[in-house]
């Protein structure tokens, strides 16, 4: 089957691999009909994140069993599902808490062997380990360009919101616009915000922004704390989403955020940082870091597509052929696209 | 001053009142602009809420503070406020909890000596005790149709929504559609439900639920259990909402829910009842009762009716002057109207 | 092996049986060491519940891994393990959220056709589906009279507390002190509750209860309603847990529990039955009914056990024989024992 | 009256200082009976919290109320009472959301004009604002020793266990053993900790922690990752205390954590600092800081120490005459105590 395979830094190929079998009574393989090209994606693509030379990446997709062990029952082959970007094994410790996301054998497809060595999703087929929890019906009607969010990037925007605690009538800001803060956007206005504001330095990103109902701020050029004080009676933000990973943005989302809020590090953190723990003390603050339980959320996630309650479909930009991988992410590193819809 | 006062059932006079005086150093006098007729009202028209003849009554209110105590510092003379329907002191046991709605010392505006003889607000000037806790700064641009809602009906469907612990992503369930229950409607639609069954008999009130997001059920013509099962892989709502308060529309909301979801019942039961706690153990659901804590959610409510994301002036029917009183609750007697708002 | 099975209402026989055999990957088999006699099981013995006669009954259990599935990684042979009484798949809607108690595949041991058709396991062995969620390793030091408990009894009296809402500093009452009430007894003291009620006729399960840090309380010598209103500044109490299952006793709840608290139903209803619904809503008060998500507290469970914050031993009033189960049963059904272990 | 000022760091005096008068019809006047030399109050002796010359420091206290303002309602003349630390307005924004301790009004006992300009309790007499919020009738039977601790430092530990989300069973690390810590110690057992590990370097400390539940581990001595690691199978505490202020405890707090777990910053932070975001990140910590909201838990918190569920008097090492205060600051400076409880 055909695959796209990392090579080296900035050099990715569609190559020929060998299609996978059932290897665990769990396991299922579902032939690609749509799969995404995603920021993380980027990360192995620059080298940041290491991965083997020839393994096959991506883990946003959209396809239909076509074989199934034994001990799979949620799922049948025919069925048209979409899966989420991780794998979890659901019985052990953290699993049996629901925090799928932190499975003591988790694995990521399309990530190497440091996240599991899963062959990734950006070919014809996948092998899909603890299919049950993993997989998902397509619900009537979705398209695949909707669905394929469920499995990452709106998850994982809807996981900052629901993990900040942000309740009806709150008002939020998101700093940093990139696909998984315009989804955070949404699910924050879904969520039955009063407010959000939407902060970054990119005009189109911020019209789109607008366009999910958030009010854009644009860094640099507006005074973003005059603006945030405006609308709070000075409080500040009840909830903030630093959908960026950076030690600016989160001294930003201190000051910004009123006494006793909360702020959501959904952007990366891999290194020590300066901290104004001074502030987020005088404050009492509540900081939460990392990675979305998006196996927990995809249920509601998938209820709120299909119900229109959220829709990413704007942030579409670009459909290509599997083929025409190494040209998606040339596009996607320029900056020229928020998402790319592969379809083999 | 003109004031609406209860004569006996069925009848209701406007009158001359003497205006009120500050009698607390927390009190603050109200001007009316408008004021709200609600069915709590038409409890006390029939007499089954009895009420000395001659009390003024109304309890939702939108005016400017003509007056206000000296330990009166969140609101001042001038200021355009809207009101809560009851009272809460702010330092007793439940206060200090948060639970204003039952509060030791609590009073509700125009219900007589049951509930702490405190003069009503179809009047041209109302004392509000406690100020601080119960007036809110009218929010700038909003119309007093839309304000009123936020001291009591809307304040009332919020609660019902928030108790339900209902989260993004839920299906839920409102049975009955008055005011409080198409209000609750928004509310749940607002905080990300997926898909509202609104349930009711009444075409035009189900009209109205569908304008406001929800999936009309025509209880009777439809069967009802079959659509939820439908929307549901057979399992129930997350979520009901009794709205009515009647055995027979717990027992549906019963058999409506999911196990282990949660059934709110915001309509009045005032006696004991059959209730299948056979099929409620089996299913492992909560059942909650119980008065909205209005005060708790004023801020949030008044956020989001700011905001637009709550917006209950369709509910609006009828604007007539305080002079017209009878004949209001002529009409709203002979359910020709949803709300009445009267005006000095 | 031998095994305990149904003959007849009032008649347990101990007979030869089959040995258990792997049938799924999941699967594993324990050699019991040690097995409850439960109130659940008297159900059964009454011939209440209905059980098919020659089936195998008993659901608590201690013992050794002898046999595991190709699937089971989180047991292995040899292991000592404590079990629960019920199955989970890990997988269903239900127990994606962590609501095991309610799986759609749920088989509960020993309880026959109706419950999952599972053989028990008052016998020399048994067949546990789904090793990896229903069992645990027994901590080190454990004896298995006091790990029985973790897989129901005080699995059921944690949850009771714990679903309750109960708060350190809260005051409970605990309504009929079966050994399932006497553990919620113990788990609400363990969860910081400054004062617990234990209400019942029988004086020794009182004295237990006292000796468990409640205070006892004689329904019909003591005026119970009193004694919880002068500890209270006649509030009542913040959450009451009903482990009878009678509406005598749920009325007694909804008068002794505050406004705005919380009643748990642990004790089993299967009827309609008369709710002073009146009061419920008057108070304001939260009702939730249900049997244990027993699956999800275990872990907890096993770590208070362990560390002695909760201790059971107490309620063992019996050690008998796996051969002497006829004899167990008329003890239990004499009301001669609140825990009886049988050992193969 | 007799009152002890601060004079200059190091330099306490005690002094003729005229009596309080009400000044608000929420005021209260207190004469005291007891009164605690604190932590903080070391702060302002040595000048790092600068206080004016001449004023009354303290704000831990027991006494008897002798005067009150006609709007006091819940404590009369005559009665015993115990207060908090600071006070509360009740009906600003934070306090409507019982966020007492972000109260925008809020003033400190006995912490000069930074913190509200209010005279402290070292003092035969104390003015108390807003009385009805910030004193508690005393109840029968608690010894001053006891009671004291109610109104900031056992209020404050029990915060630091009830904000970190501490349920039945888990695993808590407590670091920095002064009193704060110590009865952040007891209040994680009362509420249900399986395990606590204790973690300081002072050997009198850790004993005191030993006999109040906690297993103690000697920072430097002991390999305090490993004792850990043993006893939560490598994955670390489900909860952290971080009783000190230091980016060092801190770092530790976040190695031995579990993932998903939190750490609780109740040591002041009052700098930026060096933090491993990327290690929280990787976790999925949560990490809260600020000050205890005391007068939200100040009931939970006299109803556990009634019950003796929290029991620090073991934790007053001192008893001195107000007049003595100087020797008391030398003695607490010198660490030779951990409470010193002053009488007039």
């Amino acid at each position: 089957m055909r695959a796209v395979t990392f090579q080296a830094p900035g050099v990715v190929s569609v190559e020929d691999r060998p299609e996978p079998e059932l290897l665990d009574p769990e396991d299922a393989i579902v032939r690609i009909e749509a799969t995404g090209v995603c920021g993380s994606d980027l990360h192995i693509f620059h080298g940041r994140v290491q991965v083997e030379p020839g393994f096959t990446i991506g883990h946003e997709y959209v396809g239909t069993v076509v074989a199934a062990g034994e001990a799979v029952s949620r799922v049948a082959v025919g069925d048209r599902v979409i899966g989420c970007f991780q794998t979890a094994c659901g019985s052990c410790y953290f699993c049996r808490r629901g925090l799928y996301h932190r499975c003591l054998e988790s694995r990521t497809f399309g990530h190497g062997a440091t996240l599991g060595s899963l062959q990734g999703t950006q070919a014809e087929m996948a092998l899909v380990p603890h299919a049950d929890l993993v997989l998902r019906l397509l619900p009537e009607g979705m398209s695949s360009d909707v669905a394929l969010f469920a499995g990452d990037v709106m998850g994982t925007g809807f996981h900052a919101v629901d993990s900040s605690g942000l309740r009806p009538g709150d008002v939020a800001a998101v700093l940093g616009l990139g696909p998984v803060g315009l989804c955070a956007v949404q699910a924050a206005r879904a969520a039955g915000a009063a407010h959000v504001f939407a902060i970054d330095t990119v005009p189109e990103r911020l019209s789109v922004a607008e366009s999910f109902g958030a009010e854009p701020l644009h860094l640099g050029e507006q005074d973003v704390r005059a603006a945030v004080r405006a609308a709070t009676e000075d409080r500040g933000v009840d909830v903030s989403i630093d959908a960026v990973g950076d030690p600016k943005v989160l001294e930003s989302a201190i000051r910004l955020t009123r006494a006793c809020g909360s702020i959501q590090c959904i952007g990366v953190y891999a290194e020590r940082a300066e901290v104004h723990m001074g502030l987020l003390w005088l404050k009492s603050l509540t900081l939460r870091g990392g990675q979305a339980n998006v196996l927990r959320h995809v249920d509601r996630v998938l209820a709120m597509l299909s119900a229109g309650v959220l829709d990413p479909s704007a942030l579409v930009t670009h459909h290509m052929k599997l083929e025409e991988a190494p040209e998606a992410y040339a596009v996607y590193d320029r900056r020229e696209a928020l998402k790319i819809v592969l379809t083999p």
